[in-house]
């Protein structure tokens, strides 16, 4: 019996609809009937992760389990969340029901040292994911290197993630700070990238960054596809 | 208070990813709050409505009201659909429920009639669409003029939305038969285009197609948005 996934979503809106797009055309099919079910709540109400770890913003728990459960009565055999910093609060959630949660940044991780093996990762993620330490621990359980931002590196990416695709500006806004960031880091010492952000990924399309990089959003949809027995396209 | 969307959907999975994406980038927000709340049930398994119409193929109904009942209880304060031909269903459906549908083909037919004064559309739409008069009816309400395809050209419009998008084939596969139709029909007298199935504005912009056309997926995205108290952008 093939299984159905949930999508807890909304964290932001955007990306929860390039995650969903991801599963569909990652997945091998030749009809409709031939694609996963895939259930969606596009909670706009969540408060922003970031603020909650760092600075006392509202408790996005409350919100995020409002989801889970509307996820849950639908019948989602699996849950993923199209944001890197929410996955703080996974292990809460988890604990809050039997559904299990697929990780986006164990399916990142997992990619970085498949693709890249011996290369080190500059981790491009919001100040509230840095801050927890989550991508450092994912990727160590992998034996990835990786090189964080700098302070002003973190503000230009703040700005990228925040004032360009959450304020839905134009890429012109925001591909210099975006290339500055990786330029930077590249001089520093770092071979690829982990979009660790899943505005990111949307940035660095809109604003047709060239650099090797993991697509968290792109590797947590194939994890999915596989997890509920279907076939990734190409593999 | 602002109102939530429910998208019954899965008919098909890109179509539905592309009403999603629509309804993010077409609200105008400055932040992940300001966005819809946006409920989705991308049901694979509801079975082909146009067989079901036109050669006694399973009858989608009971999935399709699996999907309502979801949509339900996570409390979608309104249903969409993004399938032309599952509106032939829609009143059946919409008498199981309160929760008032919005319907795709109403928004498309304002929208040609607003846009176009005076001109005559050609409808591109699925077999099952047309022998059910359903874009015939909406167009003609709204008092506009319409054209539809031949055989040939209702045959080359199955082969693109079938062998073509649904069947996840490359651009070059179905671009000359999405060309060949419109300018037939573009000298028979059609002076803009309803790409009247949500496999027609993928087929199009994947295939680079610039027709003047009516795309029914984003006016059922702004009719939703508008419907659910939230503002169009630019509007």
């Amino acid at each position: 019996m093939k299984k159905s996934i949930g999508i807890l979503g909304g964290m932001g809106p955007l990306a929860t609809a390039d995650l969903f797009r991801k599963i569909v055309t990652l997945t091998r099919a030749g009809c409709d009937n031939d694609h996963i079910r895939v259930y969606i709540d596009d909670n706009a109400s969540i408060p922003d992760r970031t603020a909650a770890i760092l600075t006392g913003g509202a408790d996005p728990l409350p919100a995020m389990e409002d989801s889970l459960r509307k996820l849950e009565r639908c019948g989602a055999d699996c849950i993923i969340m199209p944001c890197n910093t929410a996955h703080y609060f996974l292990p809460r959630l988890q604990a809050l029901t039997d559904v299990p949660f697929l990780s986006m940044l164990e399916a990142a991780a997992k990619a970085a040292g498949r693709r890249f093996p011996g290369g080190t990762a500059g981790v491009l993620a919001t100040r509230g994911t840095l801050a927890t330490g989550l991508y450092q621990n994912a990727l160590a359980a992998e034996g990835v290197a990786c090189l964080l931002p700098g302070e002003e590196e973190q503000a230009a990416l703040m700005r990228v993630i925040y004032d360009g695709v959450k304020a839905d500006a134009a890429p012109e806004a925001y591909r210099a700070d975006l290339a500055a960031v990786t330029e930077a880091m590249a001089r520093r010492g770092a071979d690829y990238f982990i979009l660790g952000c899943t505005e990111l990924p949307l940035a660095a399309d809109a604003a047709g960054l060239h650099v090797p990089a993991v697509d968290p959003t792109e590797e947590l949809a194939k994890a999915a596809i596989r997890w509920c027995g279907y076939s990734v396209k190409g593999e």
